[in-house]
């Protein structure tokens, strides 16, 4: 991961000031994603990490349990997490696997100035009383801070005029 | 909108602390998103706002211009913002337009944990130097704060085995 002192790639873009380090809103991590992955052998993306078949699991904070009824096994929720291991500050990137520079609001990387990222799975198992869903796949290392769940819609994201 | 000390609707659980007091890291606002609605004719949701046929524009803080580069007119994105008027500590609701009582994780209601709501949207203008970008729609009160934006991409945001 980007370190803040890291000198930049060729083309990137610093920010003169940390995100987050003023007076916003706070984050509450409502509870933690247990993966099979770490840095050096996590997927590249959620894509990936559905290719390799291992399921994860997500586990809530026991004051947020009650907010899962409602949500059955087979459904697709959209869930949220934080990555708190991503530098926050770099509004311009040159990553390795793409072709030159690219603003970070066309990339999917971590790296951002809110590090919120998303993952849109299907629930293979569910224990609402102890706040705890298996989801088929998901991209983040072990122990990544949960931020929000929301059940997916087709009708409200997929964009309009897809070509799916 | 919710606030703190009015009485939960029968079936409501209201958390004994409210998310976001404690230390979690901040959001940073990095702009702003101007929309035609206000509290009293905000559409329902985004499948609304678009029958209204309203585009709406965002605003980005001048620094996080340079973060649009690579994005184009016609391309999808999820938008993400804040819902500073949102409670936070109800984990189950009873809204008047749904079938009783469910939890907050199974709802797409701005009132949750972290009041973080999702959009995705198609891009019709952009000004790239401005950090200006017009949507073809969105649901939110004018002026909402915005928190990130991300490409959509239907290998990653559309569940396996979708029903479209």
């Amino acid at each position: 991961m980007h370190d803040r002192g890291k000198p930049p790639r060729p083309g990137e873009i610093v920010l003169d000031r940390v995100p987050g380090t003023g007076d916003g809103p706070r984050i509450a991590f409502i509870g933690r994603i247990r993966t099979p992955w770490g840095p050096g052998d996590a997927p590249r993306n959620l894509r990936q990490a559905r290719e390799r078949g291992k399921p994860a699991r997500i586990l809530l904070e026991p004051d947020y349990a009650p907010g899962l009824l409602g949500l059955e096994v087979g459904q697709a929720i959209v869930v949220f997490y934080w990555m708190d291991r991503a530098r926050r500050d770099l509004i311009r990137q040159n990553p390795r696997h793409t072709d030159g520079v690219r603003g970070t609001f066309a990339l999917r990387s971590p790296v951002r100035p809110n590090p919120v990222s998303l993952a849109t799975v299907r629930i293979t198992g569910l224990d609402a009383a102890a706040g705890e869903i298996e989801i088929d796949a998901i991209d983040c290392f072990d122990d990544t801070p949960l931020v929000d769940i929301k059940p997916w819609m087709s009708t409200i994201d997929v964009p309009p005029g897809a070509d799916l």
